[in-house]
């Protein structure tokens, strides 16, 4: 029975319709089907849910994990998102679990950079001198030239990489551990590095390594007016010890994932003098549909032939 | 008489002091003398200002040319703008005039690209929502995978297509006159390349050709949505034109450079949906004076030695 039941598993649920109408027909044997995590009664029927073997669960929707009591035969899930800290602890024994590595790499990089030059260039202060009728110019800070520290140097950490060497910053290239052949440095040597750092660049994952790496020594080892970007999770950096810092003015920040998230209406972080928030959507633009939907499309693939599907995420 | 005056006509004035001491001693035979164009009696006094056959007029201080009557034997006045439409007809003429070409390409690319990336990813609207106490995350467009049409190819055009290139977008290069050898096209072209922009950047200089030249009929080739950027000069956009296109909520615009310039407080641009305004400060960055300062060094050094100084401005 169990063996029977598995073998009907052949159907996957996807969050977008019409995949294939861009991407070129769905390969013979797999049912399709479509679940956007949101619509009121839209779930599938339950013959329909005991068929998915693979599903590829709606982007930036927490609660679609309800569905998951529901897919009996479930043997894999992919997420679209890169960090799954959240998800995983929720995922059946058994379920393998695969990340969306890469497809937010374009956007995320390009927002990273968006709120450097925010930063550097005084956007905040000329948006709301717009609306206040000034017409006040004056000198600001520049990309070029600084010295850009990115840690948690991967996949996303290249694109940014990329990004910032156009504009004529110099790249130093940081992780967890160590890779000299591609010129990583180790955390461990950040005491070194942050003094001639002007602006240093958070891509960190949230897991037990990671969460408060960034904290009161570390900002304190950053010279005066250095810029703290943080586009990967909001626990890897020490909110209270940089909440210490740019309200003496003199650090400042550019946060897309604050601690705790969502930032509380009156959470202090919003008015601390030379801080920039945007409300994680480094990962959410145009950039990320026509990459999720390469993967996706090449994921069924791979299911449909019985070949591994990208990206496994090691479960603990 | 005129020979003996012209003779003496050895030193140089410059705005910033020092220059030496980062950049290597000065030829021997120069007078170098600084005046910064603000500071009140800061002049230098009859007998220098006679002495002086090149001035480097202060960067952004319009009001400098004041000194020009008490430069007798001026032979060449060097401009730290690459836009010199306001110095040129009060030179006096026999001075040969340099412009800042290429001083500003970093900083003003960047702005550029500062301005297309809060534009694409609502920065404004973050910022508003940051003081606002609100957490409302959604999807935005990206800047990888548009369509950019950059108008006024040249030294800034280059230096922003590096950028755009790095940010996965596509650039589509035009000036006044084509050169296909570069892949220039014609801005007679503009009405069959508009309909396919996403982003058109202008980075023209004003001229009488350039004066108007993005006007109701470039504005009505444009999709639905697209962004309109200018960082060059404002009159050779149509604000008019632009008002009554955003103002329909049609298209939207990133403006460093408005007409009327600077922009008065009440004026409807600044309150137009979907334009986002910076009072001329793309080439006002910390970019600019490491590049300035080696410009200045090298044209002193080629004055000195009776060398023809680099970027002369042909004069009417």
């Amino acid at each position: 029975m169990t063996s029977a039941v598995h073998h009907i598993a052949t159907d996957v649920l996807l969050p977008w319709p019409d995949l294939d109408r861009r991407h070129g027909p769905w390969p013979e044997g797999v049912g399709v089907h479509v679940w956007d995590g949101v619509t009121p009664g839209s779930e599938p029927a339950e013959d329909v849910l005991a068929r998915i073997g693979l599903w590829v669960m709606p982007y930036a929707v927490p609660d679609a994990v309800r569905l998951l009591p529901r897919l009996p035969n479930l043997r894999a899930v992919q997420s679209l998102s890169a960090g799954v800290e959240k998800l995983l602890p929720q995922l059946p024994a058994g379920v393998a679990l695969h990340n969306g590595r890469g497809l937010h790499d374009a956007s995320t990089a390009e927002h990273a950079l968006g709120l450097i030059l925010a930063a550097q260039r005084d956007l905040p202060q000329w948006v709301a001198d717009q609306a206040a009728g000034r017409w006040e110019p004056h000198f600001t800070r520049s990309l070029a030239d600084c010295r850009v520290t990115i840690v948690g140097y991967g996949s996303i950490g290249a694109a940014l990489e990329q990004r910032l060497l156009a504009c004529e910053a110099h790249v130093v290239r940081v992780a967890r551990r160590a890779r000299p052949e591609q010129d990583v440095h180790a955390v461990a040597e950040l005491p070194k590095l942050l003094p001639h750092t002007d602006i240093v660049v958070l891509v960190l994952p949230e897991n037990p390594g990671t969460v408060g790496l960034f904290g009161a020594e570390e900002l304190a080892a950053l010279p005066d007016g250095a810029l703290v970007v943080n586009v990967g999770r909001g626990r890897t950096l020490d909110t209270d010890a940089l909440l210490d810092e740019p309200s003496a003015g003199r650090l400042r920040a550019a946060l897309d994932v604050p601690d705790p998230e969502p930032l509380p209406a009156d959470h202090p972080l919003r008015h601390a003098p030379g801080v920039l928030l945007t409300p994680h959507v480094a990962g959410g633009s145009a950039a990320f549909r026509p990459r999720a939907e390469r993967l996706i499309v090449e994921q069924v693939r791979r299911f449909a032939a019985g070949r591994p599907l990208l990206h496994p995420f090691p479960r603990a």
